[in-house]
């Protein structure tokens, strides 16, 4: 089974305490696809400029990804800038320089249009759902935002809401979209919108899985040394995703595994910069810290 | 098995967003005894003064705390007020009125001495080592501590820790007693410093444990409500001493039930202010909200 992203593939540059690098590679439709990529097989819908180095075209292929739908456009490359301090939250931006990819309007290749699982990264809610309506019969649609649309297209994303399967977002987010501050309130008020599922991500304290009145709460892998969170959200997603996709139906027990899945993921994008560690991870090096977080909680 | 618990009685003053109370119950030794005295008996030694209504001592007896430790003072009852807005963390202290509380430097009554369970609920560590060093041979010392005593008393207290098996704090203590703001490298300089396991509160985020190389990182329970927070990690310890007062041993498997049965507790004193629901608790409330935790958190 097979996975479609939509979203960005960007040249960051990072200052964190632990050191700053330039032009490194990103983007959320990167750090899901490579993240995903270690459970099935991922079709990546993106554009770049021409200035993007091949080599990180070669990167993703390695990883099995399918660069078909990664179009060059003439111009430069997505970039972004930003910053963190000790506490590794939200950064702060630097600069955001959109170049080609402030014209995104991504046209589906043929031959992706029916998969079965898609995931529209954090872009305009009106690009997402135009992306959508190219889908022949998804099975599962999950889509991540951020406060920027949620502020400045809430229409369009509420609208776009109810054709998403599973919604990711963070504690700041779901309160923004909802004016609740509680989140057992604002996770209901989101899955009256449309989605059958809402994932609350809380970062360094795990994650939340509200699907009716099924609630799971994921805890937090622990980790001793953080380089660069940058990504962890969208590999987060890649692996919850990922997992979900060599699942024959999605139950409760399967949405808990691909969370956790998801957390461990999101472990390995933090260890290094950009997708130093997450770009090499293996089978084993996954499963192990699987095991390590169900030891971590078990009672 | 029976718990000693070293403390204050308080009559509170709260605001928060869901109310006000003027002149409740609480106190850090009141949470703690009422809470533990669900899985054990429990010796409260505090003091008051004679403005204490009888009918608060009435109520602990009921629930099987020995007061013969509560001494009343001439004078007036410790008082504070505080005030709580929407993210219900730490409150805004309006006034704190030590009253009797001022001079507490307590004479352990001769029948308590031997008690093989301690808690040393948040006072000045001198006191709390005054305290210990009354106690025959105590089999498991805990103690709990405040930002206060950390920035004032660090000397007093560090030499405390030495005697003490289990510390019992929250983020911000943690990263102020050890200077570490990663919780993994706070806990094993707290470990140095002598205790054999110390937990960390994080509140709404749930508590972990850390014990040798050892972690637990337990879950909290998802309040929809939250109506006073007051006594919440004294309601916590008291869950978690009353429950390892009833293990023979205390194995890691023990101690991840206790801190389970700890954030059980901590459920209750939040639904309500003051004691009104922690004092009204039965077993098989215990026992639903633990099993409904196991149920948030399996996978």
């Amino acid at each position: 089974m097979s996975v479609l992203v939509v979203g960005s593939v960007a040249l960051d540059t990072i200052r964190t305490p632990m050191g700053r690098r330039r032009d490194v590679l990103g983007g959320s439709a990167v750090y899901f696809s490579v993240s995903a990529s270690n459970f099935c097989r991922v079709n990546l819908v993106a554009v770049v400029g021409d200035d993007f180095p091949s080599r990180h075209v070669d990167f993703l292929r390695r990883k099995g990804v399918d660069v078909k739908g990664l179009v060059t456009a003439s111009g430069k490359t997505f970039r972004w800038e930003g910053e963190y301090d000790w506490n590794f939250s939200d950064p702060r931006t630097i600069s955001t320089k959109l170049n080609v990819f402030s014209g995104f309007d991504p046209d589906i290749p043929r031959e992706y249009r029916n998969s079965k699982y898609l995931f529209l990264a954090n872009i305009d809610p009106h690009i997402q759902e135009r992306v959508l309506r190219q889908m022949t019969k998804p099975k599962l649609v999950a889509c991540d935002t951020m406060n920027y649309w949620i502020e400045n297209k809430r229409p369009e994303l509420v609208r776009l809401l109810k054709k998403v399967d599973i919604l990711l977002l963070n504690e700041s987010e779901i309160r923004g979209l909802t004016g609740q501050t509680n989140l057992i309130k604002a996770a209901k008020a989101v899955l009256r919108f449309g989605p059958g599922k809402v994932i609350v991500k809380k970062g360094e304290h795990g994650s939340l899985l509200f699907s009716g009145d099924h609630i799971f709460s994921a805890p937090a892998y622990l980790m001793e040394s953080i380089i660069d969170p940058t990504g962890a959200g969208d590999t987060f997603a890649g692996g919850v995703i990922g997992y979900l996709a060599t699942c024959r139906r999605q139950t409760h027990a399967d949405l808990r595994k691909a969370i956790v899945y998801g957390s461990v993921m999101a472990t390995f994008a933090v260890e290094d910069f950009s997708l130093r560690r997450l770009g090499s991870v293996g089978r084993d090096d996954i499963l192990r810290r699987y095991r390590e977080l169900k030891r971590l909680t078990y009672f």
